[in-house]
């Protein structure tokens, strides 16, 4: 019986350690989707109690403690720091099986050195312990013990990016840029936030927008912009993909229709995010960006809890929209035109990972290796099982030695152990295969592809500078 | 090599033996869903062969038998008991890696003690075993012998629960609680049928169902009489979840037409049953039941066989409609007037089980443990496999620890080793995180883990007095 | 640890190595679904190098090869054969996990008996001594090294069979037969082709096409062809099913729309198709043929390499059709007027395993063993993740030991290896379930069951003569 969370965790064979311990862990970590907050990281902020760095945005956490049954003050109300910490820790031992269990533990492992279980009797030793140390904790400090060298946050067009240019002049190490995550622009369901949000977008770019061109001219303000600023990737979050046919004129009347405060019909809103979403990938394939597509998901499903907290309460789900035809076709009419960039589709339902690992394979080449990338679990997916899955479904049907690897998508400066539990997850793969007589037993090229897949495909594939 | 069926069956790791044999084993059954007949129980049954009580209502083993190309008559017609119960017995070693191979020794053994393997060599013999023994075994008996706690039933809202009104007035040991399952209130896809229905609820509810108000009274009323009569869950057969928008007028005026014997639209009959579940499903949050939903289910393909047998014979399959918006939209409709009753869906395509999985995480809170459920492997997925599925992903995108657990869904008094199963089953994936180093070698906490989900967790979760 | 691709390679259990050598693998092949040419069987054609006969054809490798970047000149363009040849050695160490490293190597060890790892230093050694043994390698030699005993290649309805009817006239002691795939007869998407297509087909049956009737009696007349020819199965290629309500009067008018160059609508095609698969599915019931479907692909997805490369090019993917819902419709409609042929249904997107599965229970009978059949993992699902899923789908929701097996499904006489592939896997589950007491260790009928699926179902399945 292994001990639960030892240094071999995860990996159940003599390969898989050596493949892990040996590759994967010196590898520095390139986080290139993530959540965090870079005013955060340019003020290197300290976090003054675990409750703030560790409970306060993570709806992952609020999920489990709502499973519970616990009072919502207590979870995300004015109840205390310690209070709120408290019931956490008195979840965490009913989270057993849920990744909730497996990441608490390895982050009070990493940064803190903490090895006690965390349950309702060593609440409070935890709890003054990790405050202690947050006083020599600012985020900077813990990304550099995490190794990160690269950061790309998450930005909408409209941002300033004060806060990335300043830490482009500052000699800070870890390198942090901004992402382009236009989903406001395309957002035309609801014309009143739909026209606040393009006077945003105007002040920003410096754009009367009043027409659909003026509209395109100022995201590609934004894009020069944010190229400035060292971006090179872009994310999109959508239900699926968006296909139709579309006209020049049809997308100008539906943009002047929007502009009176009139609704679209469902039909034309899938057309307006349609064109809309081509021109703007157009850019990426002429810039030589990354472009990333976070599809599926089902938000903000609990109407109550959504007036509350606003978004990303923790009350989104996996959507079962269907999504092959509109995907093949949407790249298909950037690819023929040579206009398709390096792509990342990323799926959080399960179910659809065939497609999306069949995909990908329809539009590469070009000269790219692995141009178009089927991203690592997303979300509901981000646990051992959703993992092995997108690895294994990625194997079987396309070529995991191109696979350009993990990133946290989180909220959370703690996150990055989950970059630890990815590599082990691969390492054990792989091992498992060489144990079974399945792989060669060829430790170099092994490790090899190992670390690709950790560190070298990612910093082949993104042009940072 | 482990022995075939042995006292550790399924139980691969110490752990895992030790949790199963120390305390899952000893809990009692709460066997909260089944279609037993009541009539059969309140008259403590006995039946005279094996192929009464084994082969007669059992269209899993139906199916198994037609595969093999035997002759209807044979399986459902009027060929003699022990001719069924022999081309049965032939079937079976056909069956191996199907659910019914394990079920059937489980179920010869447990409560016949017969450790043979059923084929046709032994048919005779255990043919003859099983009926001198069913002489001694009436089916309270048996219930008994499976230590059954509490039973619920299966019943229609005109249901006059006479039974059930009888067996609250006996002596017997074994709770049988009627369920509320109003599916023909809301089938009226039928007119012919439909209207045929709503004569019987006018009877049974002594109310002129001349209006849809009056329709709604008539099965409030009814709720009444369940509730009296323990009745503290109900149940819903659904292909998908219906969630249109509707108005009382348009309710009303579909009811008009249809009790004209006119069809509705598609769309109407889709509102119709939104409409009405919407108004059902209140009542359940008033009276603090349990509402559970059977969602997926592609039946009565066959129509020959459909004409010859009537409904539940055989003749269903996995659908694959979409579900999620419409779930989602479903509940929230009711949870944003907190009228949103503790609720457990289940799946039995196991291609959904993620969105299951993770829509009951938007609802939870209030106050109650584990509020809204994600059930247990249902029908197809009533099996090693479906249960693992489900379990884990239960376990990967919410809370293990909170499940309500295993019911036999079934018509026979046979069926309950099948606690038995899910109980080794989940026992032995605990047992194997143990062993892995993925979960805390704390059989305490996971033996009261295990307890919760076989027992403690559904004993809180239902109101049964 | 196991070495790589040794003797017992995938077989983890003595149970299993027992039923792999002494019961699967002496076992004839009965490959009753391939893309072989005809002509090339007949010819008795030798390949002259190793490019040719394991890469120009082979989409699966050509998808590799674009993923690592390689240009397109090198893999299907007029680059040399060893220049081929060798960025495919380069690419293969880079396939690791996928099924193409395990298929590659297990091509090199039979027929070639090279067991040297193909990769860029191997790649010249192994090509010249490939290209040494082919001159003795005519392909009836290789198909008689692997025991084919009966191969069915896919034919298109105007096809005249002249290499059929010389084969069936020859002494060859392959059987190789026709199989009657009319696909284009019902592509009515494009009326320019169709029509097209409609004048070989009239020329083949000495037919004026000139009415719908006139269609149906043109197919009918070449299923009489076929049938003389040996032909005993069909196939369908097919996005989905087709299942909508059609009169006669309907498909004769838009024959005549289409006949006219005139574009149908959706509706009208598909109702089109649903009723042309009706008729043609009526017959095969009448001649006692085996229909199977191949259901799921989303074909052609890239225009710049379709237009350089046309059809099956390696541009496909996996779709997300409904399906369940037409297909037990589509079935139905036969089936109550018993006119329901023996049936094989392939998938090849894992996630609707379940719904295939469970489909066949619907329509067993009539005397039948394994009547309606759930295929074995097609394209993307040929490997071993797909085949288990397959085979233990199958298991749960229906009857293993009834299954029909594997096929190819190739256009390639390098790989029949994939049948031993297969039968490994097969073995190497049923020998866990032995190992984990999940079987009874009963090898004499285990082993019976193995060769059952290998060889005896199909050879009692198909009417071959």
């Amino acid at each position: 019986m292994k001990n639960f969370l030892d240094q071999d965790f995860l990996l159940q064979t003599k390969t898989a350690q050596q493949l892990y311990h040996e590759y994967a862990a010196p590898m520095p970590i390139i986080d290139y989707h993530n959540h965090l907050p870079p005013a955060e990281i340019a003020a290197n902020k300290k976090f003054s109690t675990m409750t703030e760095i560790w409970l306060k945005g993570d709806h992952y956490k609020w999920r489990a403690m709502r499973a519970m049954g616990i009072d919502e003050n207590l979870i995300t109300g004015d109840a205390d720091d310690y209070t709120k910490f408290k019931v956490w820790a008195e979840t965490v031992p009913y989270t057993m099986r849920n990744p909730l269990y497996h990441w608490t533990h390895l982050e009070l492992r990493k940064p803190f050195g903490i090895t006690e279980l965390l349950n309702k009797d060593s609440a409070e030793r935890i709890y003054k312990e990790g405050n202690n140390q947050l006083q020599n904790l600012p985020v900077q400090t813990i990304l550099g013990q995490f190794n990160v060298e690269v950061l790309c946050t998450t930005d909408d067009p409209a941002d300033n990016l004060e806060y990335h240019l300043a830490m482009r002049q500052s000699d800070m190490k870890i390198k942090v840029f901004p992402a382009f995550r236009p989903d406001k622009s395309i957002a035309v369901e609801d014309p009143v936030a739909y026209n606040a949000y393009l006077e945003r977008l105007s002040a920003a770019s410096n754009t009367a927008i009043n027409s659909y061109q003026a509209l395109l001219d100022a995201l590609k303000k934004r894009q020069d912009f944010f190229h400035e600023a060292g971006c090179r990737v872009s994310d999109h979050g959508l239900e699926t993909m968006y296909a139709e046919d579309f006209t020049m004129a049809e997308l100008e009347s539906s943009f002047q229709k929007i502009r009176k405060g009139e609704p679209l019909s469902e039909h034309a809103v899938r057309q307006y995010k349609s064109g809309t979403l081509h021109f703007i990938c157009q850019w990426y394939a002429e810039r030589g960006w990354v472009q990333q597509f976070h599809i599926g998901a089902l938000r903000n499903n609990n109407s109550r809890l959504l007036k509350r907290l606003g978004a990303d309460a923790g009350i989104d789900s996996n959507g079962d929209w269907t999504v092959a035809q509109a995907m093949a076709k949407f790249f298909n009419r950037l690819d023929k035109e040579n206009q398709l960039a390096k792509t990342i589709i990323y799926n959080n339902n399960p179910s659809y990972n065939a497609v999306y690992a069949t995909m990908v394979g329809n539009f590469q080449g070009d000269g790219i290796r692995g141009k178009i990338q089927f991203g690592s679990g997303w979300w509901f997916l981000d646990q051992k099982d959703g993992m092995e899955q997108q690895m294994n479904t990625l194997s079987n049907m396309g070529m995991l030695s191109l696979f350009v690897g993990m990133i946290t998508d989180s909220r959370s400066f703690l996150s990055f152990p989950r970059h630890e539990y990815f590599r082990r997850i691969l390492c054990n793969l792989i091992g498992n295969d060489v144990e079974n007589g399945e792989l060669p037993h060829d430790v170099k090229w092994l490790g090899k592809m190992v670390q690709d897949i950790c560190y070298h495909n990612a910093q082949k594939y993104f042009n940072f500078q």
